[in-house]
């Protein structure tokens, strides 16, 4: 049985973009915020494990949203350690309202890194053991994100206030630069409801990156994401949106 | 006697900069979530002046910070409308922390505009008499501004997440604007004290604007922005720092 955590946060004004509507960006931030609470709670905050010289990244997150929570509601988000291997954790979120129904479900792949070398370490059994979850000997295959083809382009500089307490570029900031390309129109008229992200390489303060995407219309409009720093992929993300 | 209103926050990690310290742009949202809570208590809110065909703007803040809240404080805000005139409503902020210690004054002043013209509006009576505030006929002289000199310029282009639930360019994002071109080093080996900013005109989406600095050192070391969309300008800014 894994150990369940809850917390409630109330959506604020400054979370939501035009519409009222809680962002992307800040649904990652809330739900981070959240898994941040548990490890405190269970005494594996970031200061225990960055004593080891090592760090919590995110190398994948499958998004499902059936209703994105707008200004003024109080959510529920629950997170759980899923299951772990050599050097993985997969970890579950579900942000509920006020109703107890489910808005959003979540399923995050993390793994420790060296500080140091910023490589990918073996999962330590005593850092992971208060969470409670299964060791598993498979991998998990992610849904394949499908490679952008023939895309636009954006050019963003990675700002001072993109870094967070962790001294790296806060994972919400690869959406920003993501939707903002897509444009008012389509961000208006549109809302997400199946993401697929993977992120591969950190990019780093003063970095320009390239942010590659193109929209597939349809059944399932679907847009395209590729993060870039020069040659070097980032990150890379599908989005199936519909219609607002 | 005004009527005062207070609302808790804690600080979390995404508020906070890469010293694990409130930033200056989420300080901005944070206060203004707070008066929007006292709007909506007193059944003032947006909703109720935007049938008017009105909004309320802000066109000048002046804060002092003896202390920055850390990450994970809960913080205490408290607002009050000072006093109001024929067109300008002067109201303050203040944030305590867990232990009732001031750390930090703010002064606003907002006005009401007509949402089609984007013209400021008369006050009117009816909409400020919830708020219990006086009416006078001086109307504030804020510290001036002195200009930026010899500007090193930085641009920036106006995302759609700068944009928030009033349909405009959140002031906060002004901060950003300011902030990110003083650069990493200086922002980790300074803090800000006082800042004096006023907003002239508003910012569109899309729009690429010109961040022009420069920054003075000595006893109070001083550094001084302009926004600037083409020949106009949208802010101007002093923040004085002193070392962290």
């Amino acid at each position: 049985m894994v150990k369940k955590y809850s917390d409630k946060h109330e959506i604020l004004y400054y979370e939501c973009d035009t519409t009222e509507t809680l962002t992307l960006p800040m649904l990652l931030n809330i739900v981070i915020n959240t898994s941040g609470a548990q490890s405190d709670l269970l005494n594996q905050g970031t200061d225990l494990v960055s004593e080891r010289g090592l760090g919590w990244i995110i190398l994948h997150y499958d998004i499902s949203i059936h209703r994105m929570p707008v200004k003024g509601e109080v959510i529920t988000c629950t997170t759980a350690a899923h299951s772990y291997n050599s050097f993985f954790c997969y970890r579950n979120f579900w942000v509920h309202d006020a109703s107890g129904k489910e808005c959003i479900e979540m399923m995050a792949t993390f793994a420790l890194i060296n500080l140091e070398t910023r490589k990918v370490a073996r999962i330590q059994e005593d850092i992971i053991k208060p969470y409670e979850c299964d060791k598993v000997k498979a991998i998990r295959r992610n849904a394949p994100i499908l490679p952008v083809t023939n895309p636009k382009v954006s050019e963003y500089k990675v700002r001072f206030l993109d870094i967070d307490g962790n001294r790296h570029v806060n994972n919400s900031k690869y959406f920003e630069w993501m939707l903002d390309v897509l444009g008012s129109d389509f961000l208006t008229e549109h809302r997400p409801k199946n993401i697929q992200i993977s992120f591969e390489k950190e990019v780093e303060y003063g970095n320009v990156i390239n942010s590659e995407w193109n929209v597939e219309y349809g059944e399932k409009t679907t847009s395209f994401h590729r993060i870039q720093v020069g040659d070097t992929i980032s990150a890379e993300a599908n989005i199936v949106w519909e219609r607002a």
